[in-house]
């Protein structure tokens, strides 16, 4: 068994991080910090985890419990990784950083499991967020193929847990419920990472990308849009998207009259993509959970590769009727 | 006080129309015919309206009861109206139809209000669908400029209340709660009537429509992105929008910090609508309620219209906190 | 006009009562204070009300700005209102405060409106909480009656607006929507309130109280349970209720196969109840709005009855599917 | 492994069975037989399924599928099950039912797993409703001592899914979104059942049942009331419950400032159970998920009793975040 600790251990990507390795057969729990909530009964912090015996350890808990050949989650919020990961990997662990920190920085591999081969070799992994998930699970096939887009469109909706669990006016429930709106459509954060993400597979294609909140817990939709100046081949399009993804466990191509589902992804690892050529341009629709592989999934993903176990290891959950 | 008689009232737009007319100054609830309901109380089949003391009448109802300068909001189903609609008009009546049976038809003006000047003459107006509706007032000052993008792309997510009130499996709670999904996507209705719509306004460039079911029983959000082959000016377009709807009570341009919101418009006749230029695209978002500006709240514009009323007649309410 | 200032003006409460102002034919909306969003656009902060023009304005605006015959909605939280309402009522203002402050204070009346008749000749009215408005709707009649029950219960379930706008962990959408849990099970604050607004009508029968949060917006259900020593005569217990609420434009009893519903009276200020005598219990629910009956609506309705106009002045509004 | 044929298999229920049983590690999922759905892949009619590979089979197919020491899930309607179980008993399968038809047949084993010995001997297990599950857990320990209550109030508030996935006009999305209400107040068929269960458990005391539907797909919260006439002791109430559920794997009692929350249930076949000792009542607050324990769960841990596996094989999923 390998210990995992979770460093930042409060929010909803922690929660879905140690749902997931307190059922995993190769993994344990290690050490889960929380500088706010040192002392606390994890199972009190998050009633969806009170069956579990964890208690929340303070500050520098992790760095002092690592052995070498552990792993680290680290879960804490933008911009405070970069202080911590280092003496994480200096003492001896692998760790998959859930933050934005080393998303583009050559010491660590970039962690879209499914298009990353470094991932494998990496002592440190930066997770994508879920909107580049999402985006890229869907695009890169497309853009792996001459000729390119002129433009690209992404409109995304995704549920309210991206946007953290530190309380805020917008994501109380009577603020949600009710209600569709774009939001950061004046130079969202969001956007630059993306752009930035498809130029790291060499994509310069404009792009304008909409983030939406929509009434949901948990679970994004990204529709992908890419214009061509010309019709594009519908066959060999669907022939790119079936070859690149034939060996991924988790990444399923829909067609006919299935539609990628949000709800059909809660709780799973497992991303659905339909592909629509419609004149000169290629709809793309990817729904994925925005903590599964958005998030601690793809996390969970990304140790299995780094330890050489098989990718799907403990990653087999199916959705249910929720909501 | 004019009477308004409402055919077909058993669905979500009829209940919704005969709110607004029970509280509209000028008019008065009429006969209110349903062939499935006829002899219950309203209040029994629509508990929100158990406060009102109308009755469904029988088949023929309406048209019995119709008296020269009557009014009939026709609610039927499609392909159900054009049996009865002529008949209400021979009888002295003005028909606003909810259908899609006239939409397209010589006689009938075609009810999107803020467009289309001939609502005011006419005996009969064919309201459009709420997609329609979302997307044209979107779209419309942008496409009656040159140059002409190349590419529309109209990203909308729905209530479910815009499927009806007929038991449907996809319609039911737990089918819609928890997921998003896209639908229609092999060639749906939706898509012909609004390119029909566009072309009605001279517009002939190629769209691709996605609509998307979201977890709400009201409200419309309709992303329009508009590709063009060259950079756009940004003050001239925003111009053209402030001057095309500087007359409008019901559609509002908003910027800066504030987007349009399903929310903010349920209930009401409003549309919200904003407007940004990112280089070669043009994203133009538009929210309204799909039973108010999408349905019965534009037929009660129509009819204001119709008779000479000032169009916000009956139209003032404000959003609530809901969801 | 009667100019109604309002003091505290962040809240729901807050945003529910300026709605209802704005549209009321004899009040207009005042100075609206609040120290946390001073010179913030009320539609900034409500994106519900950005229709309307209303600035908030700084702390000591309200007192500044009353002229005598003016009123004043408090709707601080509790704890605050002690230190401004008497200077308020010296300014020559009358007063409905939201707030627990006055609500066991012989200075005030106690505003629920149906059963205190002291409200027409208040300067200063208590309004009630919601639990307690629902509670004592739905038991007043009954408790008026011989024998005594030996024992209340009530169980009630409400929308999650009832714990107000200040961002908390527990009222974001990921924790409320997927749940429903009773809280303040240790001694919440609700219970004495109803136990003492009980005793206040002559009521010592001990009480349960069992508040819970559940997936909604607003809205709030109460069930009442009362249990006698004896099998309890049905046809006077209905007679009871029907005399006492027969003039109450207002209070609905509803029968047969139709039950109270949040749904059903959710923007107004109506209460539905409905009774059913089983063997030696009676069962009493009551559904209101929170934010209407339960806070805002009843504040106006107060109003109305203290300036001398009829009660259901500008409080006509009909629910709407939402949701 | 065994197989488990489900028969009646196009329901909510049978659809979280088949999950449980997909996963469980000595269980296969057999014939699933449904008359509507025959030929139908499974992840056609249940999108949450979509990654599994089964196929709906035509009438009578899981009557010839069987052979000695299968199992079968009975999930068709109530009234359906007495033509077909008896045969599939004859040919050598164990049969757990989840209909009304078989629970209170001397030929079955009640299957409320925690308080029926004589399910581990059964060739036949009546599974309970959901509420009838959550009242007894939840009660079943109190009506066990002495002195008994004078009185029992039951408010029970359950997700739509109990309702099953008919299309029905009161199921849709828009009709159970933004309510709460009772159902079935003129005498429900849900009183009779959990009545007869109680006396089976030769408890006479008389039964106030209230059943309400809450906006959630599923989860179920029984909030208990038993009045006595006089004052109950608190700390051997306490003792008791401790003492009869020490050993129960699912069943959790939870105390301090925790209360049963239907979130932290969901998708599990776990039990939350609350005490409070007020005066002479006691209230038993429980919460359960109406398709896990108070359905499939329930009866997957039966049939791990059945066949003499521990009764928690295949059953530790956690909640996760959702709604």
């Amino acid at each position: 068994m390998t210990r995992v600790h979770v460093w930042g251990a409060s929010g909803y990507g922690a929660a879905e991080a140690i749902r997931l390795l307190d059922a995993h057969p190769f993994f344990e729990v290690g050490t889960l910090e929380s500088r706010s909530h040192a002392g606390a009964a994890l199972g009190d912090h998050f009633p969806l985890l009170r069956t579990t015996p964890y208690v929340f350890c303070a500050e520098g808990s992790v760095l002092a419990a690592i052995r070498p050949g552990d792993c680290v989650i680290a879960a804490g919020g933008h911009g405070e990784a970069r202080a911590h990961v280092p003496k994480f990997i200096a003492a001896g662990a692998r760790v998959v950083d859930l933050s934005a920190d080393y998303r583009f920085d050559d010491r660590a591999a970039y962690g879209l499991s499914e298009w990353e081969p470094a991932i494998a070799e990496a002592k440190l992994v930066a997770n994508p967020g879920c909107y580049p998930t999402a985006t890229l699970l869907g695009l890169l096939p497309l853009m792996a193929r001459r000729p390119r887009p002129i433009q690209l469109i992404v409109d995304a909706k995704s549920g309210i847990t991206g946007a953290g669990r530190k309380p805020a006016t917008e994501s109380l429930y009577a603020e949600v419920a009710g209600d569709i709106r774009a939001y950061g459509v004046d130079g969202h954060r969001h956007q630059p990472e993306i752009e930035r993400s498809l130029r790291s597979f060499e994509v310069e294609t404009p792009l304008v990308f909409t983030p939406h909140v929509v009434p949901l817990s948990r679970g994004m939709l990204a529709d992908a849009y890419a214009i061509f100046d010309r019709a594009v081949d519908e066959d060999t399009v669907h022939e790119t998207y079936a070859d690149v993804y034939a060996e991924s466990p988790f990444v399923r191509m829909v067609a006919g009259g299935r539609v990628p589902s949000v709800a059909a992804v809660t709780g799973t690892n497992n991303a659905e993509i339909r592909v629509d050529v419609l004149g000169n341009t290629v709809r793309i629709i990817c729904a994925i959970d925005n903590l599964g592989k958005g998030a601690a999934g793809q996390a969970v993903q990304n140790l299995n590769i780094m330890l050489g176990y098989p990718e799907e290891t403990g990653l087999h959950a199916r959705a249910i009727v929720a909501g």
